[in-house]
């Protein structure tokens, strides 16, 4: 059985003293063995050793579980963002470096106790949506090892389903915090851009990054957010929200926005559009009045990230390495990020002015409805069938995630089932969006459609985010991961 | 003497049925035509005749002057503003269309009853502070016809001096708006960005263009404003302002930003350095706080739109022209346009960031101030010695503009003084600067400033911002006005 690690379940066992964070990374240690020993998932670019783990346990000694809202709370950390001491490649060796500190959302999560335990796996610079885009080689996903993790957050999103992590970061430009969470069967927060600062953070497109978390459940990504939110001085994009005004999530009747039938796209997915629509009935069961959503705009925006100046931002952020040494790249990386070199700035603009145009044309959609929902992504594909075909597969998958950052959103991905055989009973969920600032309300509505739609989080067979009262599911335990749950 | 075309005094005589608008088109009309034959000073690309005068004020008959605020007020429009049925030009002949529509300002103007007079002289494309780089001719000073206007909205500006206008309409991106209000001793409102609808209007830099006023006073100036503002579905980038909260221009007391001394420059000004203590010691006796400022880094974002790509927007809004026939441009206009197509993508980003940066360094300052007073110009320089260094005076005049669109701040900029003999006792003012959507408390405090600080208006004898109980200014009348006063 697979480590339950979720936060209340370890602060439970921490606060009545039956563990230490030295016997948890202990734990987790031989875990993490034995996940090696039973499938090589290429998971870690560079996981801490026991001793590492063990001197960040060390330090929690003598204080205050309650002093410390994350303490003894394992964590992964994308290998895009800074952890003192460790290198960062970014999945791309030539260009690691050893940072003297932390980033400021790990330096945050390690002042409030929490543990970092590695350095993940990810599409190199963070440019895919796959997880195969790396040296390192191509990360498998948690449920079924054919299947692509999902990226670019690779390994931090298997890290946690697999229970070697409570808890991880991600970033998120284009789907890269939620598209993982779903091939996972975990919660994906993509916060309000600007939310959790991107100091010590690689950029990818720095005017519309942000950091992401994978969690087990809604309220684990709250906490998490919690302890490290908030305006930091190194990073002007960064931003601090005020109260939210109406909580839509916590009340007993919301309007949830859903695309028009012509606006849903499941790439051949046999099984889309069931999932999509027991989603829909799931949140209507909460007190939801679903309200139709012409999702052209959205669309439109998301072509442009695709199609537009956005890729010279990755240009620019490794701009003096790519034009030293651009054999350094990963030859699908390198052909996307060195489109960005050719876009003029005329161009830039005359992108800029369309999204501006967009942007008008979705606001009012926003008068009518308290969120957006979407499927988080159209299906789930095998790692050969992405090596076989990878732009056009990759872009599949951000077909519902590109445009919420450009739009200046908030979005969190849920998982609400599981599919057939035909589909190897892959996981499946939507995503919540709302306006920036909202973040709260999704995670509310998210906890309880949660705790309504699937029995277990990510491929442990554990159930932590059942709530007191929740209805529980009648459905059958997914034959698809019973293999999987031996595992380790 | 010229006429006092004021808004108040206009209504006045309207309402008291002393006067037509067919009068006064009548009377302007016999006004425009002296001051033709006294000098020429190349306002005007295109007036309109008489009898289209005349057909506007038909168009009000029978109309009640109580309805309509802006009943019978004749203004003068720049020529990138469409009014319907007049070719606009850009002072490009090659350029010339004839829209079969008016601007969405100019309709909203109109609909409230102001009469259009002509489309005025400007800078080719609104690319200058100078008002010379046009094939109409080098536009003259309404108070020294030596002098340059001032640009790009140079005919906007000398229209409403010489009381051939009661206001009229500039563009005002890196302070088109401000510059020749200051060098015509007008006020100059540069709304914030969005506040007046660009629709109909040919763009400069789209996403840091404002549509800009030139009045007599600052009550006429917000009576324009309050008659044109408001979101356009046609703009994307127009917004509509809500209520600004404390009215620090209305308050008893109040705190101003003074750049240090350190930061002030005057380009060889000798009269500068008194004419700005000038207007800070009005500001005190008004009740304010001078807070000393550090001016560099809103210096460093009036380098950035110099330097940056920013000039992309203007290749980018006359694109197909310019790549059609670039010969058809004034050599100077081309030079700096074509600038914008060598400028890349990742720049343009590395800019944004940049600004993105600045615009942080500046935020704390607006926790310590209501508003930010800067001299509009250094100095006034002769159209000669323009035309002999065409393109570092003009980056001179806008040391103290450029940054406030980009920082997405209002201003106002308010006549304060004449300079001395030396300087051809040539008109000298200060800009209030404010974040947006603080226009009205702008307003408010430069009609107490305007009216305490100069005893006449434009290059008219006319003095109609006096407030009663004002403080008579004890001055003399300024010696070299006097020559101008007594043409037309």
């Amino acid at each position: 059985m697979r480590l339950d690690l979720s936060i209340p379940h370890l602060r439970a066992a921490y606060l009545d003293g039956t563990l230490t964070p030295a016997q948890l990374i202990t734990q987790l240690h031989a875990a993490m063995l034995a996940e090696d020993a039973a499938l090589q998932r290429n998971i870690w670019i560079r996981r801490l050793t026991l001793d590492e783990m063990l001197a960040y346990a060390s330090a929690l000694e003598g204080r205050d579980p309650h002093s410390l809202p994350l303490y003894g709370i394992p964590f992964a950390i994308k290998d895009n963002i800074d952890l003192a001491g460790i290198p960062t490649t970014a999945a791309c060796p030539d260009y690691a470096y050893t940072p003297e500190v932390s980033a400021v959302v790990v330096q945050r999560l390690i002042a409030a106790g929490a543990i970092p335990v590695g350095k993940t796996n990810l599409d190199q610079f963070a440019t895919g949506l796959v997880g195969v885009r790396s040296p390192f080689g191509a990360c498998r996903n948690s449920i079924h090892p054919d299947y692509v993790s999902g990226g670019s957050s690779a390994g931090s999103a298997v890290s946690v389903g697999l229970g070697l992590a409570s808890f991880s970061l991600g970033t998120d430009t284009a789907g890269s915090g939620r598209v993982p969470a779903m091939l996972n069967n975990l919660v994906g927060l993509k916060p309000s851009c600007g939310r959790l600062p991107t100091t010590g953070v690689i950029p990818a497109c720095r005017s519309i990054d942000a950091v992401s978390v994978f969690a087990l459940t809604a309220g684990d990504a709250a906490a998490v957010l919690a302890a490290a939110q908030g305006e930091d001085a190194g990073d002007s994009y960064s931003r601090s929200f005020g109260p939210y005004g109406h909580n839509f999530g916590a009340a007993n009747s919301f309007r949830f926005g859903v695309p028009r039938a012509q606006d849903l796209e499941f790439h051949g997915n046999p099984d889309g559009p069931a999932q999509f629509a027991s989603a829909v009935q799931h949140l209507i069961d909460l007190g939801g009045t679903p309200v139709s959503v012409d999702l052209s705009p959205f669309r439109a925006v998301a072509t442009l990230l695709y199609e537009g100046p956005w890729v010279a931002e990755r240009y620019q952020a490794i701009r003096a390495f790519i034009e030293k040494s651009p054999g350094s790249l990963h030859p699908v990386t390198r052909a996307i990020t060195e489109k960005g070199i050719a876009i003029t700035a005329p161009d830039t603009f005359a992108a800029l002015y369309k999204l501006k145009d967009m942007e008008r044309l979705t606001r009012p959609v926003w008068d009518g409805i308290d969120l957006l929902v979407t499927p988080t992504a159209s299906t789930a594909y095998k790692i050969a069938e992405v090596e076989a075909d990878p732009i056009r597969l990759n872009s599949n998958l951000g077909h519902y995630t590109n445009f919420v950052n450009l739009l200046d959103l908030a979005a969190v991905a849920v998982p609400t089932g599981f599919m057939g055989e035909s589909m190897d009973h892959m996981p499946w969920g939507i995503t919540l969006v709302a306006p920036a600032g909202q973040d709260l309300p999704l995670l509310d509505l998210a906890a309880r459609l949660h705790a309504r739609a699937v029995p277990i989080v990510g491929a442990t067979r554990h159930a932590p985010h059942r709530l007191p009262g929740a209805t529980p599911d009648t459905k059958p335990f997914p034959s698809g991961l019973v293999q999987v749950a031996v595992c380790g």
